[in-house]
């Protein structure tokens, strides 16, 4: 239970009732007996800027989660960055330091092949495709990228959103062919949905039928939709024998990289 | 245990660790299976005006209570006050209504003025001695003279601060004869300490023992300070066979108090 000495991390986003990383840690919390909270905040985007300012005056806060629709607001204030976060101009943990500077990276990306890491998944070498460009699927493309996969195409509604994040991995990944604008078929190890298709009933798959039929024994079919946990895509992919990996299953294998970049676990804390 | 869909509510000061309302109000919360906390915020007063900011978009809070040394700061702040918070230039309980707007309370007097009644100490027509003009001692002395008190003495160190004081009392309150400035000695019905003397060993008392030895049958000494819990006065009135009332009894008074303020309890639920 909360009292005057419990030491504070936050999560802001708007919504922010279906969050799940305030449970995960309070439970996390709990079992260590670690006198500590997270509390989940859900803050217009009108008072980022304020509760930015606040956060460096808030001396019992050691760091706080960012989510939707936050990201890149929060990337605008903070006084420093780490290379990920910089490159996808996104942050989603903040770490606080006892003086107020603020320091934010983004683990959306690690924490989806952390998931992959966990189920011995290994990128190097393969190809996946990424469908939708946006906050995950940017971030997921770089950590994909930085794992040395070989060849990745980028789908998005929006060409030139997909077009921009291939510019930028091109520069950074010599190493990795990036295609967009095609149709996206082939024999691929990885395919992951970053798009919100699949949360709404109804919404159509974010590939083809065509596709998941071509998908080689050892692929990987992956989700970053959270809600419903099978989402209609994955139970597709489930039906032909692929093996999936779950919303759910990123967000856990997350939660350490979280509390890390907010300086609550220590890297060698990494089973916490 | 907090999740995402819990509702908020704050109390901000500096330092904070020793406050006693987040543990008080969690464990009402917990009690009434009500999926609400309290969290403590130790804010610096350079971000005070930037916390009143955010709370305006913070829309899973509905209030927050405000401790040393914010409360006059945020009276500055807030949209509306209560006549009593008005008066005394001082805030401690904010409520938050849904489109952002805030509206401050005082109840640090009207909670003295509750723990008295539990005990059934009426004021009406009594005479009191308030050691310490400060904001406990402003707000006590207003609830004591709202109450009925026939004569009031003010007492600090800062003759200034209490001449202030009286003049606005003596202003509202024709019916109490307040004074300032003589020897605070007499035949007190009721005698508060106000003044932080006591909170640390070796203080002196806050009134004379010979005062204490003129109090008469049925009279009553009362601390606001809260720790520790029987203080120095308090003792030395005990031992004369005085009754005595303590700072947490006034906390515990108040809490209903300010949960009202917050309109987190409505009016009905008063027994919360």
């Amino acid at each position: 239970m909360i009292g005057a000495e419990t030491r504070l991390v936050a999560m802001i986003g708007f919504p922010i009732a279906q969050v799940k990383s305030p449970a995960n840690f309070n439970r996390h919390f709990d079992t260590q007996n670690d006198d500590r909270a997270m509390i989940a905040m859900e803050l217009t985007p009108e008072a980022v800027k304020d509760f930015i300012a606040t956060a460096r005056g808030w001396t019992n806060l050691d760091g706080f989660v960012v989510t939707i629709p936050h990201k890149g607001a929060v990337a605008e204030l903070v006084d420093e960055m780490s290379p990920r976060a910089r490159f996808l101009g996104a942050v989603n943990a903040v770490r606080r330091d006892p003086d107020g500077r603020l320091t934010g990276d983004m683990t959306d990306g690690t924490g989806f092949v952390e998931a992959l890491k966990q189920r011995h998944f290994s990128v190097a070498g393969k190809s996946a495709l990424v469908v939708g460009a946006g906050g995950a699927g940017s971030a997921i493309s770089l950590a994909l990228a930085d794992e040395g996969l070989s060849h990745l195409v980028l789908r998005d509604l929006d060409g030139n959103r997909a077009g921009a994040l291939a510019a930028k991995l091109r520069l950074a990944y010599g190493s990795c062919t990036v295609e967009t604008g095609i149709p996206a078929e082939g024999a691929f190890d990885l395919v992951v949905n970053c798009s919100p298709m699949g949360m709404s009933p109804g919404d159509a798959l974010p590939v083809s039928e065509n596709l998941l039929d071509q998908m080689p024994a050892g692929s990987l079919a992956a989700d970053v939709v959270t809600s419903p946990e099978i989402t209609p895509f994955l139970e597709a992919a489930r039906k032909r024998g692929l093996a999936i990996q779950t919303g759910a299953e990123m967000a856990a294998a997350q939660m350490i990289q979280l509390g890390q970049a907010m300086g609550i676990f220590s890297a060698e804390n990494s089973n916490a």
